[in-house]
This record gives structure tokens, C-alpha cells and sequence, in this order.
């Protein structure tokens, strides 16, 4: 989907005659067109290992929402949920454009987060904010190009 | 992590003095040891092509908490956005064991979902559910085991 169009949408009132406008209209195409291919939308798998901070709701919640604003995206919803004995956290950024998703294993200093994210954002401009919050001395990225058309 | 461990401690009332019980007790290992191999959680990415009833977040949301309830897991909290007026939906289940996601593209189609579980809960077990709900003509399925430890 389009970044910006969707977010338009988002805070667009639905007409009463929603469902018909919606029929007779040309069909808008939402997919990425970029370098000479099309897909729906970036993916990126992230693994950060010798991590620190990763029993803290309240860090995890700042720096993805952080993140994700410097991607460019937009958030609609953000919810964490933390555990014990251990200290995980595990929540969710979702966006107009896709999502953000994080689970932690403190006794590892492991975890593994995803960004997927659609339209004109870059999810790659989320990771100077996982470096910066928590440390990591490795982070390892998949990254992966979802609905590709050949 | 456990998944049965791990749902035991999130209903478990938090002592007053959980800090110091943690640090002296032995590290727990919430990692998964199967077939050999040490994993934090198996992820799936799941493409959906030929997909109907993409623009349902009531069914979305009902098929991706019976699919997770049928994996093994503990559903912790869903929430779902509705977009209009492509009428495609975005949204997550967040589990005891991780979590499951999804983003439709009704006017292709196409859905991306990611379902992440770690623990004893089967992942795959998602997967009838999708085919029953959206009648996809293809499915694409990409395996990855997070934090593989060689």
C-alpha cells in the first residue's frame, strides 16, 4: 500500500455510500513499485544478541515508537506486555503501514524483533534506535520482500 | 522460552520481593532444544495469494485466535484496524509465546502474515485455519528459526 495515501485514509470519515463509491471507482493498486519490481512491503527480520535493557517495557515501548516515527510511518496502536520472573517483554507497534513486533529474552541478552513496513517508509531507520537503546554487540538482519511480482 | 512455563509465570501474582528472588535463583533457559538444535521460537512468514474475506477484521480476527488456541498458545491480547476504502485490515494477536500478525490487500488478493511461536506450540497448526477463512489459491510459507544457536 501507499504510505501516505493510506494514512489519508485512516483519517478519512467513510461516506455513507462508502461501499458504492468504493465499487465504481478504479481499483487503486496499494503495492511498493521500486528499482523496476513491486511487492507489498519490507520485511525485516532483526535478531540483537549481547543486548542490554531488554526487561523494560518502558524503553522498548519509546524506542520502537521512536524508531518508527523516523521511518516515516505512522502508529495507530502500541501495546506491551511484560513477564516475570525473567523480564521479557514482548509487544507490538502496529502502523498504517504494517508493524513493528518485539520479543526478549533478558537471560539470553537476546531478542528478536520484526519491521515490516509498506509504502515510502524505510524500515532500516529503525535500527540506529535498537543500537542506541540497547547495545547489542551483534545484530543480525533478514531481510525479505513480501508479495514480490516477478 | 517455555510456553508452559512462561504462561505459569504471566498469571503468577508478582512477590514483593521478586527482584531479589530472580538474581539469586539459577538463570532459566527459556530457549527451545529440539531435533539437536537451540532456538528462541520458530517464525513463519505466510503469503496468501487468491485470498477471499480479506476485508473482514471479525473474521480475521476470530480465524487468527482459533488458529492460535489450536497451535498451543495463550492469546494475551488482539487488536485489529480496519482500513478504508480498500477495506484492507491490519492487525495482531499477541501470545504468551510470541505473536501472529497480519496485513490484507483485499483489491490483490493478497495477505502477509507472520506467525511467531516459540515453546511447544506448532506454528503450522495456524495454517488450516488461514486456508478454511480466505480460500487462498496459493500459500507461501518461509521457515526461520529465530535465534538459532549453532
Amino acid at each position: 500500500m501507499n504510505a501516505l495515501a493510506r494514512l489519508g485514509m485512516v483519517s478519512e470519515t467513510p461516506s455513507e455510500n462508502q461501499t458504492t463509491t468504493v465499487s465504481v471507482e478504479p481499483a487503486k493498486d496499494y503495492f511498493v513499485e521500486r528499482d523496476g519490481i513491486k511487492y507489498a512491503g519490507m520485511h525485516l527480520l532483526i535478531d540483537l544478541w549481547g543486548a542490554t535493557n531488554l526487561d523494560s517495557p518502558e524503553l522498548i515501548d519509546k524506542t520502537l515508537c521512536a524508531g518508527a516515527i523516523e521511518a516515516g510511518a505512522t502508529i495507530l496502536h502500541h501495546h506491551f506486555h511484560h513477564f516475570t520472573p525473567n523480564g521479557g517483554v514482548s509487544g507490538v507497534v502496529v502502523l498504517a503501514e504494517s508493524h513493528i513486533s518485539i520479543h526478549t529474552w533478558p537471560e539470553r541478552s537476546f531478542a528478536a524483533l520484526d519491521v515490516f513496513m509498506c509504502g515510502v517508509c524505510d524500515p532500516y531507520k529503525v535500527i540506529p534506535f535498537l543500537r542506541e537503546a540497547f547495545k547489542p554487540t551483534h545484530v543480525q538482519i533478514n531481510e525479505q520482500k513480501r508479495g514480490l511480482i516477478a
